[in-house]
């Protein structure tokens, strides 16, 4: 179907195939860049090439950043004995803006998942491995996602650091703050129960 | 707050912007868009600034085209006699895919709002009545939104053509097809009453 010119298509299926953006939306996103003054346009357009040219791995923590170490392991203030393994950057900036966690990150971008054909070379591990080596590390807090993936690529680095001697931790499992037992699925339920603390 | 650096914040705030783009979803467009190959950012880009700089209006229905005159206009099978009205390049595509409309198509880029100070002269209807004195047209199909906007605009449109002894019509209003009665609104249920036809 030929409704829209060759510039409009091309605009629209580059948009389609972004995530989460389906056919309509990328239509409706097309016809508002097209009704964009040009210089927003050219703004929009700039800011992409300039983040995908700019942006890459910090030489440390794996998080994307402009400069060669990022602001996080560059900040002589914070705890660099602590590394708090993520999945991805989103969740370090989750962590980032809780205000309280003090230590340092190591962003794996990505998980351990055999269903997917994602082995533990195909994330950022390796870097990890060498940052306890050469960095002095008293503890490594994992804080991977609870899902099948996450708890999978937590007990693999847990059985793979251990034996060095350096203590590791998983963040708490259980019922959310404000949340209603009453909603909260049979497994969440069995872990807040496992995870139980004294009072 | 200041997680991410310069160039993936300017990003972000970019795809922000756009309508129906909240900022985690923007956030995620980022990331995607940081980890996509260096030739798939390019083209993303340059397909923003070309549609940008190369769509315009079409001199006759003001449609968006790349040529001077957009398909559906300067095709000859299709019956220059009949146009329908309609508020958008998203409506015309709209009717375009039930292939049986054999008109051609007036877009109007947005509808009368008393409320949002949007009067007769700030969407394309002067061109519209530039087309109905120099083209021979037998009838105008008033195919605007079923809202209040809508509504307005037809009724402001029929009252201006009709005088210069132009069959004016408007699209039916109803229940639409699998609709279920009970869950349709009062409005709609009145509106499908009065318009009722004879078996």
């Amino acid at each position: 179907m030929n409704l829209y010119s060759g510039h409009i298509n091309r605009l629209i299926d580059e948009l389609a195939a972004l995530p989460g953006i389906g056919n309509k939306t990328a239509q409706r996103l097309a016809f508002y860049i097209i009704g964009m003054s040009e210089e927003r346009a050219r703004k929009l357009s700039d800011s992409i090439i300039q983040a995908k040219m700019n942006v890459h791995y910090c030489r440390l923590c794996q998080n994307l950043t402009d400069s060669d170490i990022c602001p996080i392991c560059s900040d002589e203030k914070r705890d660099h004995g602590t590394i708090m393994v993520v999945e991805n950057p989103r969740d370090l900036a989750a962590y980032e803006k809780t205000g309280k966690y003090e230590g340092v990150y190591h962003v794996l971008h990505g998980a351990i998942s055999p269903m997917l054909g994602i082995g533990p070379s195909d994330i950022r591990l390796k870097e990890l491995l060498v940052r306890l080596q050469s960095e002095k590390v008293e503890e490594v807090i994992i804080a991977t996602n609870s899902s099948l993936e996450g708890e999978t690529t937590a007990m693999y680095i847990s059985k793979l650091i251990k034996p060095a001697g350096i203590k590791v931790t998983r963040i708490a499992s259980g019922v959310p703050v404000g949340g209603d037992l009453e909603y909260i699925d049979e497994v969440t339920l069995l872990r807040a129960l496992e995870g139980r603390t004294q009072l």
